[in-house]
C-alpha cells in the first residue's frame, strides 16, 4: 500500500480528532433479550400503571383493564346519557334493516342479523375501549362466510349444518381474535396497510353490489361465485327470468337512499335523515307489498321471523371432523378481516376525539363478543364503518349507545318481528348497495396516485384480485405485494453519493441538494438500509459500480485521482453476519484498487457487531469517524501530506489476467 | 397554542438559518420507474461494456457474455495448461467414486453418477465464469431427489418411471435456474442467508450420514423417511440383520479417509493425499472383495456397470400429467438448492483469487448444463464445495480443469467400468460420510453465537428442521425466520433519544455515547427505519411513550418542562401513505400536549412525499431543519425568548375525561 508511509494524523500532526465513535457498553444477553421482547410485544407498556401499587389496587386496575366499563361507569356523567340515547336509537334504526340484509348475504336466516345486534353490543360495551364503535355484522365478512362455507355445504340443501358451521366459524374467529390480543400479536393487523384496505374494501363493495343483482332482478337461481365474470354470466344467461316489478321497486328505493345520503353529506346537521332512511324504506316497502299483494307478483319477501330473544346455540358448535377444519379456516380469515375493520374504525374515531385505544385490548373485546355471540345464535360481528360513523355523527359519548341499541333490538325481537313479514328483499338489496357505494373511496385512490404510486399498485391489485378472483385472493395478493415492498426496500437499499453543502461541514445526498459539491479524491457513499443477507451481495456490486462511475468521471474530467471511499453508516440500523462479511469483502476489493475504506458514524448495533467480529481491528479504529465531516477532514489532511498511493503500479501477470 | 406570539426566529431576530432542507427536483415518473427497475434487476450494469461500440463488436461482446470461453480461450497461456491438467485429473479421481456414491443416494443407477461428470462439466467450461468451480452431483440434491420422487414412485418397483422422472426433474431444474438468470432474478438466492446455509448444510450432512447406516450395516430394508426418528427406528428395529463384515470394512475405510483428510488439512501441500484417498479406497475395497469373495458373505457390491458414453435421454422426459407436477416441484426445489450451493462456492473462490463473478450469468450456465444434462442421461449437477476446494488446492487456473476431468471420466466410461464390478457399497458409504462430516461447520455456528445470536437461531432452526423434519421443512423454516427478521426490523424499528456530544453541535444516541447530555426542554428522537404501514402504529405509540418517559423524568428531576420534540429522520429512507398519516397524527398528538414537532434532515424520498401530501405545509417548512444541531439551536432560541406554552392550562370537561 502506498499509504504505508503515512501515519494516522493525530499521532504525528496537529490535526486533532475531537470525537471517537463509541462502542456501546456491553449489555448482558438476558437484558437485551428482555428489551427486544418488550419492544416487540409491549410497545405501549401496559404495565406502566401497575408500578408501585398495592395488591388490591393492582387487582382493581387489572379488572378495569379487561372491563373498561368498571373504570368509566362510576364517573359516567348524566349529561352524556341523553346524547347516548339519541345515538343508540339512531343506530338501532340502521341496525335492524342492515342486520337482516347482511344475514341474507351470508345465506343465513334473516333473524340472525337481529340476534347479532343484541348480545355482542352488550359484551363490547363492557370490554371495549372505543366510545364510538357501533357493533354489528358487516357485509364483507358476511359475503366471505357465504362463499367459504358454500364451497362445502349448500345452505339451501342442508340449512342446519350450514347454520351450525356458521356458529362454529364465529366461535373460532372469536377465539383467534382474542388470542391475538392476549398474545400481544396485534401488530399482525398492521400488515394490512391503508392502501390494501382501500383497495380491498372497494373490491368487496363491488362484489357485494354485484351480488345484489339477484335481489334487484328478483332472480331465484344465482351463481355461488363472487367474481364479476361468474356473476355477469349468471345474470345475462337468464334475462327471461328478470322481474320488472322487483327492478323498478329496487331502483326507486336505491334512489331514495342515495338522495338522503347526498343531502345529509351536504348538511351534516341532518345526518339523521340518512340514518333513518333504511328503516323508512323498510316500512314503506313492507306497507306497499302488504297493500298491493306484490309478493304474489314476483316480489320476494322476508317471510315469517321467529319472535323471541336469542336461543342458546352452544350445543350447535361442531368440534369434530370433517367440517371443523373448514370452520377454523373460515373463522380465521373472516376473523382477521373483521378485526382489521373494527380496529381501523376504532382508531380513526379515537383520533378525531383524541383519546387512546389499545389495539390488543380491542382484539380481546371483539374476540370475546364473538365467542359469546357464537353461543347465543349470533354470527360474526365487528365495528362496521357505516354504523360507527352514524353513531359518531349522532353525538354518542360512550359505549352506552351500544347498550341502548341492544335494548331497542331486544324490543324488536320480543314484539315487532311480525312487522317484517312483508318486507321485500329488493329493499334489503337497495340498502346494501347504498351502504356499499360509500365504501368505494376513489378519492383515497387519487391521493395514493399523487403521493405514492407503489401504494396505488397495492391498492389496485387488491381491488382486481377481489373483483376478478375472490375475496381471499385479493387479500393474499395485496398483503404479498405490501410485504414484497418491505423486502424490496431491504433487498435493494438506496445508496447515494454525498456532497459538501457550501460553507459547512455538512454532507448530504447530491441528488437532493443540487448545490452540494463533491470533494476531490474522496467518494462519500451513504447506505440507506440495514445491511442484511438479503442485500449484502447487491451492496457489494453497487459500491463497486459507484467507484467505477466515479473513476470514469474523474478520468474524463481530469481531476485528482480517487484515494478514499467513505461509507456513511448513519442510516444502517443493523448488520448481520452476511453483512459483516460483505463489509470485509468491500474493504478487500477497495484496497485492491489502491483505495482506502473509511467508515463514518456507525450506530450502536453496527459498532457492537464490528467489534465482536473483530472487523473493527481489520479496518482500524482510526479509520472510523463520528461524522462524515471529520472523516473528510482527516482524508484531506492525508491527501495533502502523503504521496498518492502506488498500489496500482505493481501489477503482476495474474492481476493483468484478472483485470481484463 | 402558547407559541402563537412567538414568530419564526430568522424573520424577526438575528438567529440565522444557514441551510434549508431541499425538496428534490421533480423527476418524470418514467425516469424514476426506469431507475427503480434498473436498480432492482441490473445492479451490476451488464450493459456498461456495450456502450458506444459498433454493431459487430456488440455481437462479439454478446457472445462472449454468454460463452466466456470465447473471451479467455484465445489468450489462454500454455503455462496454465500444466496446472489445469494436474487439477483436472485430481478432481476426476474424486469425481468417479463420489459420482457413483451420490447416484446410489438418489436411488438412481450408479452409472448415472459417471454420466453426470462427463457432459455437464463440458457445458460449464464454455458458459461458466468461475475458474475454480468443479462440476458434479451433490449429496443434498441427490438425497432430496430421492425423498421427493420417492413419495410417489418407488425406485425399486418402477425403476424406469423413476429414472425418467429424475431426468424430467433435472430438466425443469435447469429451465428454472436459467430463467432466474435470464429474468435477472438472481437475488432470490440471496434470501438464503449465510446462517441458513450453514444450518441447512449441517442438517443435510447429518441426514445423509444417517442414511449411510444402511450401507455400513449392510441392511437391505430401510426407511424412506430422512428424519432422525424414522432412521433410528429403522436401524434398531432390525439389529439381527446387521452384518459385521460390512460394518468392520466400513469403519476401516472411514478411518482411513478421515486420517488422510486430517493429514492434508495440517499440511496443505499434501492436498492430493486426501484427494486421491476415495479412489484409493475404491481400488483397495474392490481388490479385497475380489480376492476374498466377500460379496458372498454379506458385503454388497455395485455389480455390472454398462460400458459406453451417455445415451441420449431426451425422449425419456415426461411432459404429461400426472407425474409432471411432481417433477416440476422436485426440479424447482432441488434446482434452487443446487443453485445456492453453486453460486456460493463460485463466489467464495472468486473472492480468494479476486476476480469477478456475475451471479445471473452463472445461473444461466448452471441452468443450461442441467438442461443439456437431462437430455444426455445426467441428473442434477452443480458446483459442489468439496470438489471445487480440491480443484482450487490442486492449483487449477481456468475451467480447462473441468474439460480434463470430463475427458478422464470419458475414458473411464469407455474402458474402465468393469473394474467397478466388485466395489463394495460400504466403501461408497464411507466416502459419503467422510465428505459430509466436512460440511458440518461448527466453527461457523460458534462465530454466529458470538456475533449475532439471531443468526444462530436461524441456523439452528434450519438444522433442527432438516434433521427432525425433512430437507424441505428445514429450508422453509429457515427462510421464513430470516424473512421474519427483516420484517421485524421494519415492523419494530429502533428509536433512540439523542444527546449532545460535549463541545460540538453533534447529536448522537445517548445509549451508545454515554457522555452525550440531553438538552433541557427538548426531546430529540431518532427513528432507525423507513416509516411504513407495518410500523406506523408502533412508532406512534413508541413516540408517545418516549414523551411520557421524558416528562416523568423531568417531573422527578425538576427540570425545564418539555417544549419541543425533534424527530431526526436521517435514517428514514422512505415513507408510505400510512407513514405520512402517522406523522400527521403524531403532530396532532404532540400539539395537544402543548409541544411542538420539529423535523431534522428528512431524505429526498421523505421530502418528496411530505411535499406531495401537503404535510410539509401543515408542519411548516420553517420547522424542518437540515441537521439536529440547527434544529436545537433554533428551539433553544425560542425557549429563551418566548414564554412557555400555556396550552396545558385551558382544559375543558371533555379533555379531563380524555386524560384520565
Amino acid at each position: 500500500m502506498g499509504n504505508a508511509d503515512c501515519v494516522y494524523p493525530s499521532a504525528s500532526t496537529n490535526v486533532e480528532r475531537s470525537h471517537r465513535v463509541a462502542i456501546p457498553p456491553p449489555q448482558p444477553f438476558v437484558k437485551t433479550f428482555r428489551n427486544t421482547v418488550k419492544e416487540t410485544f409491549f410497545p405501549d407498556d401496559p404495565f406502566r400503571q401497575f408500578k408501585n401499587q398495592t395488591a388490591w389496587r393492582k387487582l382493581v386496575l387489572g379488572l378495569q383493564y379487561f372491563f373498561p366499563i368498571l373504570e368509566w361507569a362510576p364517573r359516567y356523567p348524566l349529561s352524556f346519557f341523553k346524547a347516548d340515547i339519541v345515538s343508540g336509537i339512531t343506530i338501532a334504526s340502521l341496525a335492524i334493516p342492515q342486520g337482516i340484509s347482511y344475514a341474507k348475504l351470508a345465506n343465513l336466516p334473516p333473524i340472525l342479523g337481529l340476534y347479532s345486534s343484541f348480545v355482542p353490543p352488550l359484551i363490547y360495551a363492557m370490554m371495549g375501549s372505543s366510545r364510538d364503535l357501533a357493533v354489528g355484522t358487516v357485509a364483507v365478512a358476511s359475503l366471505l362466510t357465504a362463499s367459504m362455507l358454500g364451497q362445502e355445504v349448500n345452505a339451501s340443501e342442508n340449512p342446519s349444518l350450514y347454520l351450525h358451521l356458521a356458529f362454529t366459524a364465529t366461535f373460532f374467529a372469536g377465539v383467534f381474535q382474542a388470542s391475538l390480543g392476549f398474545l400481544r400479536l396485534g401488530f399482525i393487523v398492521d400488515f394490512l396497510s391503508h392502501a390494501t384496505i382501500v383497495g380491498f374494501m372497494a373490491g368487496a363493495a363491488t362484489v357485494v353490489c354485484l351480488q345484489q343483482l339477484k335481489g334487484i332482478l328478483g332472480l331465484e337461481h344465482f351463481t355461488h361465485g363472487t367474481d364479476v365474470v361468474s356473476v355477469m354470466r349468471s345474470v345475462f344467461s337468464q334475462t327471461h327470468e328478470w322481474k320488472w316489478e322487483s327492478g323498478v321497486l329496487g331502483c326507486c328505493f336505491l334512489f331514495f337512499l342515495l338522495i338522503t345520503r347526498y343531502f345529509s353529506k351536504r348538511k351534516p346537521k341532518f345526518f339523521w335523515i340518512s340514518a333513518m332512511a333504511p328503516l323508512t324504506s323498510v316500512i314503506l316497502g313492507s306497507l306497499l307489498v302488504y297493500l298491493t299483494h306484490a309478493e304474489k307478483h314476483g316480489v320476494q319477501v322476508i317471510g315469517k321471523l321467529k319472535k323471541g330473544l336469542n336461543p342458546l346455540s352452544i350445543t350447535d358448535l361442531i368440534f369434530s371432523p370433517p367440517h371443523m377444519t373448514l370452520a377454523i379456516k373460515t373463522g380465521i380469515i373472516t376473523g382477521i378481516i373483521a378485526l382489521a375493520e373494527g380496529i381501523a374504525v376504532g382508531r380513526s374515531f379515537s383520533m378525531f376525539k383524541s383519546y387512546h385505544i389499545d389495539g390488543n385490548k380491542e382484539m380481546i373485546a371483539i374476540g370475546m363478543m364473538n365467542v359469546v355471540g357464537s353461543c347465543t345464535s349470533c354470527y360474526l360481528t365487528t365495528g362496521p364503518f357505516s354504523r360507527s360513523a352514524v353513531n359518531y355523527n349522532a353525538g354518542c359519548k360512550t359505549a352506552v349507545s351500544n347498550i341502548v341499541m341492544a335494548i331497542a333490538v331486544m324490543f324488536t325481537l320480543l314484539f315487532l318481528t311480525p312487522l317484517f313479514h312483508y318486507t321485500p328483499l329488493v329493499v334489503l338489496s337497495a340498502i346494501i348497495i347504498a351502504a356499499m357505494l360509500g365504501l368505494i373511496d376513489y378519492e383515497a385512490a387519487i391521493h395514493l396516485w399523487k403521493v405514492d404510486k407503489f401504494d396505488l399498485i397495492v391498492c389496485i391489485s387488491a381491488y382486481v384480485g377481489v373483483v376478478f378472483g375472490s375475496v381471499e385472493v385479493g387479500l393474499v395478493i395485496a398483503v404479498a405485494i405490501s410485504l414484497l415492498r418491505v423486502l424490496l426496500f431491504v433487498a435493494r437499499p438506496r445508496t447515494f453519493v454525498l456532497g459538501n453543502i457550501p460553507d459547512s461541514m455538512i454532507y448530504r445526498n447530491a441528488e437532493q441538494y443540487t448545490n452540494a459539491s463533491n470533494v476531490p479524491g474522496i467518494l462519500i457513499l451513504e447506505i440507506d438500509a440495514p445491511i442484511y443477507f438479503a442485500n449484502s451481495n447487491y451492496l457489494r456490486e453497487r459500491i463497486s459500480r459507484w467507484i467505477d462511475d466515479e473513476e470514469d468521471r474523474i478520468k474524463s474530467a481530469g481531476e485528482t485521482s480517487l484515494q478514499y471511499v467513505i461509507l456513511d453508516l448513519t442510516a444502517v440500523g443493523n448488520i448481520d453476519t452476511s453483512g459483516l462479511s460483505m463489509v470485509d469483502e468491500v474493504k478487500k476489493t477497495i484496497e485492491r484498487r489502491g483505495l482506502k475504506l473509511v467508515l463514518a458514524n456507525p450506530g450502536s448495533e453496527v459498532m457492537k457487531k464490528l467489534n465482536k467480529s473483530e472487523l473493527i481491528d481489520k479496518i482500524g479504529q482510526e479509520w472510523i469517524y463520528l461524522t462524515v465531516g471529520e472523516a473528510v477532514e482527516a482524508c484531506n489532511f492525508m491527501l495533502h501530506t502523503c504521496k498518492p498511493s502506488d498500489a496500482k503500479d505493481d501489477q503482476s501477470v495474474e492481476s493483468t489476467w484478472n483485470n481484463v
